[in-house]
């Protein structure tokens, strides 16, 4: 039997934990898993494009786990009711092959997405950043919020998003959150005074959600909408101005933020940040920027934590999704109608 | 909601169908499949090797589905009671990202593989063809002797396996399905006066199933154990004398037959056999070869037909797999305390 997370259970466990504790917790798997980057098989993600979305496979393993997720990104889902991001994800023995756990991924991404964010914010903002500008106030926004003041303390946040009834939700959600929020008039406003900024806007074209102009020296950018070709976010000249981050340099450099400046533009791997093998930020002055595509080390981290952490309990059931005939080279067995044989 | 069908009713369900006439019924649907080859995106398969096995995620589409299966391959796996081979997969809207289907596919491979090689043999093996000799008594060798008698009538079958367990395994199956049983004591012996040779073999090694010696003019020879880097059947000298069918070159090359010839070794499309674009069998003494190694597309035809046959039966349950709150740009509602949000 294979141990299943639902969607209820997921929002039942969340709930019942809590956001920003998880968050942090997670945000330690997350760091454990960078310091051993080099033990994992990696390999870009796997997209299908079509004309309104993506559907993408994300798998990685080390020498005991297997682990993949299957996301999908379509912008146009909310106009219908839908989610822009749905996931689900499999975690998996290597040693046998078999699966050990199928979980909902909508809103374990959600999670890890953000602490992915707060993970690389903690080494690369300055250490007096207050300030959070959030650009683009759907599915993640919330959640990036969260983040940011649970590992970095940034209470104050300014939203903007061009969907009004988005930023409603936002403003809505953040206030009852505790969250000192200004409701933004324009991204530029947002950004106004902002330490850390964050774009996670959905729309599938080459943006500009951040100019040059709004940004100033000593910022924090925490790119995470510009994530598959032909989606970017950001104006090229920024990239020029920053130190880069990013997790995998082979996706990224197809999807993220660094497909406007071309595979000799320099970055930096995170988790040898994260490792101590780089530094992060190194001046007050300096902006950086962290092109957060999401690799499947994040996804990773984020199955490896939930197996930890809801194994044995009522949010973990069993579902029947391996076939185990008595005699193992028997498979024809479980389909056979002659009595002398027996079921399962 | 995702329509879900468990291990135990796919067991029912191929048990009330009966194994042959859903092997005749999903031949039909590979054929559609592989007459609009071109129509999909198609990509070699991703894997994640280790010590003892390999763990493959096999994604295909066309404009409106999109479909994916995880699969393991563990040689070493039915020596501590499990199965070599496990599966499972998933249909999709490509048009939303949403999944509609998740299935098992452990049988329902090996229904698949038994109909893609049933598919090739009836435009490749003589059409005089009577006797099968089956290399290799493990999981698949049941459902590949009734595809061989479904399709091309050959009810009669001799076996050899080296472990003499699952050798009486097949003998007691097969005989009880009404076969006319012929228990080898080699593999030369199996051969022996066969028409159509299948091996079906797992262990990851360069093996020689199947040599040069062995192979008689006329025979038609379904290579399906030879499938991963590593892991072949067959002595090469047999590729040379034989027309050689693949179903995607590009996968084949690296995990076929093929891989100990070379890339500029000439193969033909099964696909455009199955079109009529390029002729199968083309004289009674030729030497035919079908190098399968299972591509994506096979496991899409599979999850098509199973959706198509099982879709509002009781084989198919629900599974909570999307979160789906009100607002789709409000997904943090689902995990909020806050009493004002309203949870799904």
């Amino acid at each position: 039997m294979v141990q299943f997370v639902d969607v209820d259970a997921m929002r039942r466990w969340i709930s019942h934990e809590g956001v920003e504790p998880l968050l942090e917790d997670l945000v330690a798997y997350l760091e454990d898993d960078y310091r051993r980057w080099e033990q994992f098989d990696k390999t870009p993600r796997v997209p299908a494009h079509s004309e309104h979305g993506v559907i993408e496979l994300m798998p990685t393993a080390d020498a005991e786990l297997y682990g993949f997720k299957y996301v999908n990104g379509h912008p146009i889902n909310p106009s219908r009711g839908l989610q822009t991001v749905t996931a689900f994800g499999v975690l998996s023995d290597v040693a046998t092959g078999y699966p050990l756990l199928l979980t909902e991924m909508s809103l374990l991404t959600a999670l890890r997405t953000a602490a992915v964010s707060a993970m690389a914010a903690r080494r690369l903002a300055r250490p007096d950043a207050r300030v959070h500008a959030l650009i683009g106030t759907g599915s993640q926004s919330e959640f990036q919020a969260l983040a940011m003041r649970r590992l970095l303390g940034l209470n104050e946040v300014r939203a903007w998003d061009v969907d009004p009834a988005a930023l409603d939700k936002f403003v809505r959600n953040a206030t009852a959150l505790g969250f000192t929020v200004h409701r933004a008039t324009s991204g530029a406003d947002a950004v106004d005074g902002a330490d850390v900024v964050t774009t996670c806007t959905a729309d599938k074209v080459n943006a500009t959600v951040l100019t040059d102009a709004m940004v100033q020296p000593g910022m924090h950018l925490n790119a995470i909408g510009g994530d598959s070709p032909g989606k970017t976010e950001l104006e090229p000249a920024i990239l020029r101005r920053s130190e880069v981050f990013v997790e995998y340099h082979p996706q990224t450099l197809v999807e993220g933020e660094i497909q406007s400046v071309g595979a000799d533009f320099p970055t930096v791997d995170l988790w040898r940040v994260i490792d101590g093998q780089r530094p992060g930020r190194t001046s007050d002055d300096q902006v950086t920027l962290f092109d957060s595509v999401g690799f499947a080390i994040n996804d990773f981290s984020a199955l490896r934590f939930l197996r930890d952490r809801v194994s044995g309990t009522p949010y973990a059931t069993e579902i029947d999704l391996i076939a185990e005939p008595t005699d193992p080279k028997d498979l024809f067995s479980l389909v056979s109608l002659a009595p002398a044989v027996s079921h399962r």
